[in-house]
């Protein structure tokens, strides 16, 4: 018998016995009891959706929606609440939102604008419609060919487990419009980024090149937009002409600001652990999947770790204002916090289905954590990725530092059904999926949590204070 | 051997090969090639809710869906196309329709007006909500209890494959909103009659008891139902009040007209069979299940028997007018052709899924008949019902004439998702099982347009002419 060979083996048996079964008793503990019967993230979720419903950047209800959130902070004891004010640039979408085909066939479409959409004047704009199957044809399209036009953009998504789609098919609404304007055209709408098929179209923020001044952008319902491309099709050389009246409008600077929260650690020294999500959504949905979700996932993860024991560090909730309307709130959190180093970031805004892969940006400068976290979630039903995590759109300021990043894939399927629409509503949450959420969550954010050494390198902390008081 | 027996079991067993191998296999071949590849049915409610669209009853929008039927028929070469005009009382829903609960928490509700719903004073009105649970709570409530007060109806309805939960529900819009107002509401929401969760509410007919002047009269949507009886839970002994503001309006008499058009039989003084489906929709939506579907698959049904050989009897559609906002097309087609009897009476009128059950009711007094068809469709994966089939809403003149009703029961679990919502939109049809209700309908109106014979008795036709042209 080959002893080195044995004591290998033996190692190895105690390496994947750690592995199976897992972290502290305590916190394998409360994961389980999250993935069982999390109260508290629902309790969030169904409250503002409830309590509060839409809650766009910079408004009075974004507004009461940090309120509402603070107040719940508070009642489950997280430590430093604060509501961080910064200003931004407001834009309100008006309350009238109409497109009608006028010939060859009269019927009315649902349209809502886009983000930063200009107006018609009152009584709307009639023009003939141009049809464009993508973003690159309308690129293609002659200069000044689409004056007095209104263009349409059709430039179908599909659903893909991670939401890569999202990819291909924005830049019919990120740019869109801009292009549009720039080559002369009066108006542009677009088929919703989305993949659904209900009459709600999925807005979101569009923007127009410098020196292009903003024209009407409404996307249409996918039904809406199918139809509109059968009119096309069965116009037979006859031009299909679209009236459009919209009444959005800039109203200049307002305040946000981001939600904070603590679970305080045994060092509060030690950079903390910083889990991100964004308060605000579309005024036209009470997002529940965009994202209170994430908000009520990341809240739940650190009440269940403070109730698996106090972690070594401190962990952060960051519930970013203005996510939507150009990620003011995250831009403002890095200014404000930039010499402040993160010991690393995790954000939730995918929706509320299953985790379903596990990415870091250390796994290579720091495996055996790497390693360590990926067989902590393999119970869940998580996959260890191989890609490299980039963070959520409300992490800059982990970017900014150059610091560590988790991601928690969640499964997308259902996300770009819902999103930037007005059926983001409480209903589509699927309990048992959002639970499984909180669980990884427990499980990662406490073993992050509890880590002394540094989370991107796995040696020393570079940033740390000198005296530790563990 | 028993020489009886056998020959018996010989009968038996020629009785049964019939059955399986079917009708004329002209019949067969064209029923299977519309289960393959029927084209018609999809062209008809592709091309109306793409050419027209929401076609409401007595509008100039339903006129326009008459006239491209009759163009339809026209190409597909039916014969005696006609418009037959009748008058009606119309009302319109206006362009306004909001909701807002102003407390305890402040939200919008998307709501659309029930057919013949009040109007609020412009402005709106802003009231205390009264939740009751069904209609049965709110008939219980006392007299005058609701003076001044909203009443809010859920009674929430569940899917079902034969529908027949709108039995249970539908009482919520066809009489809750008259019950309110006799107790003094000055208006009434439902959930919606519905089983989707999306926010689209399902509009439809209500009506006031004699002497009882129409109150604002709305339906929300599913999920801000669930939305506005959250907001009750969590109201805590405060009072939930709603705004409501909506124009809808009386317009008076106009016109409308059922479209007709037929498949001439080899003996045209024999009474005809009769297959009807309603051509109008409710504003909101283009009526692609709900009855764009069932007009495709009564006219495919025509031409596929049609191209089996010339029918014996004449098949006549009926694309009846204004089904939706009170029967009036039926009405008004029995009244206008009382004296004129028809053979047998089937209806299209339940969107496009699969039909899974055939019923008739002449089981008992033509029991070979209804035996004959029971077998002809059974390939199709269509059972043999027991019960009595009483024929759709626009078959009132066979029930006027107590003569023969067939019905093909379709599939209903995702009927009460669509039904007069927006979301009832082309892309909701599945061909295949559009395909299948077109593959039935053929068999059986072929069958049923070669019966000599009386159908609902077997026996000589009682009202038929004395010379018989076969």
């Amino acid at each position: 018998m080959n002893r080195t060979l044995t004591a290998l083996a033996a190692l190895s048996l105690v390496t994947v016995t750690t592995a199976a079964a897992g972290e502290t008793p305590a916190l394998e503990a409360q994961a389980s009891a999250a993935l069982d019967g999390d109260p508290h993230a629902w309790d969030f979720v169904a409250g503002i959706t409830t309590e509060v419903g839409p809650r766009q950047a910079g408004t009075e209800a974004e507004a009461r929606g940090r309120a509402w959130a603070m107040q719940w902070l508070k009642a489950k004891g997280f430590a430093n609440i604060a509501d961080e004010p910064f200003m931004m640039d407001t834009w309100i979408p008006g309350d009238i939102a109409r497109a009608r085909v006028t010939a060859p066939f009269a019927q009315d479409l649902v349209v809502l604008p886009l983000g930063n959409s200009g107006a018609t004047p009152a009584g709307g704009i009639e023009a003939e419609a141009v049809f464009f199957r993508t973003v690159d044809e309308l690129r293609a399209a002659p200069a000044g060919s689409l004056a007095g036009k209104i263009a349409y953009i059709s430039h179908q998504m599909r659903p893909a487990q991670d939401g890569s789609h999202y990819g291909f098919a924005g830049p019919a609404r990120w740019v869109g419009p801009g292009i549009a304007a720039s080559k002369g055209a009066i108006g542009a709408v677009i088929k919703s980024v989305g993949t659904d098929h209900h009459r709600n179209p999925h807005t979101g923020g569009t923007s127009f090149p410098e020196g292009i001044a903003a024209i009407p952008a409404g996307a249409l319902s996918l039904p809406d937009a199918e139809n509109l491309e059968r009119m096309f099709a069965r116009a037979d050389r006859r031009s299909v002409t679209l009236r459009l009246e919209m009444n959005p409008r800039q109203i200049g600077q307002t305040q946000s600001g981001n939600v904070v929260g603590e679970i305080v650690g045994r060092n509060p020294l030690l950079p903390p652990v910083l889990l991100a999500c964004h308060i605000d959504s579309w005024w036209n949905a009470p997002g529940a999947f965009d994202d209170g979700a994430g908000c009520a996932i990341i809240s739940a993860a650190a009440l269940h770790v403070r109730q698996s024991g106090q972690p070594l560090r401190t962990i952060r909730v960051l519930l970013a204002g203005a996510e939507e309307t150009g990620l003011w709130g995250s831009k403002a959190y890095s200014e404000a916090h930039i010499d402040e180093p993160i010991a690393v970031g995790i954000e939730s805004d995918f929706g509320a289905d299953r985790i379903w892969r596990f990415e870091s940006n250390f796994r290579q400068s720091n495996p055996a954590l790497h390693k360590r976290i990926a067989a902590a979630v393999a119970r869940f039903g998580v996959s260890n990725g191989s890609d490299v995590a980039t963070g959520g759109a409300d992490l800059n300021i982990v970017r900014d530092q150059q610091g560590a990043l988790v991601d928690l894939q969640q499964d997308g399927l259902r996300y770009f059904d819902l999103h930037h629409t007005p059926d983001d509503t409480l209903d589509k949450i699927d309990k048992a999926q959002l639970r499984q959420n909180v669980a990884v969550w427990t499980m990662v954010v406490g073993i992050l949590a509890n880590e002394s050494n540094s989370i991107l390198t796995g040696g020393p902390i570079p940033a740390a204070p000198a005296i530790m008081q563990e």
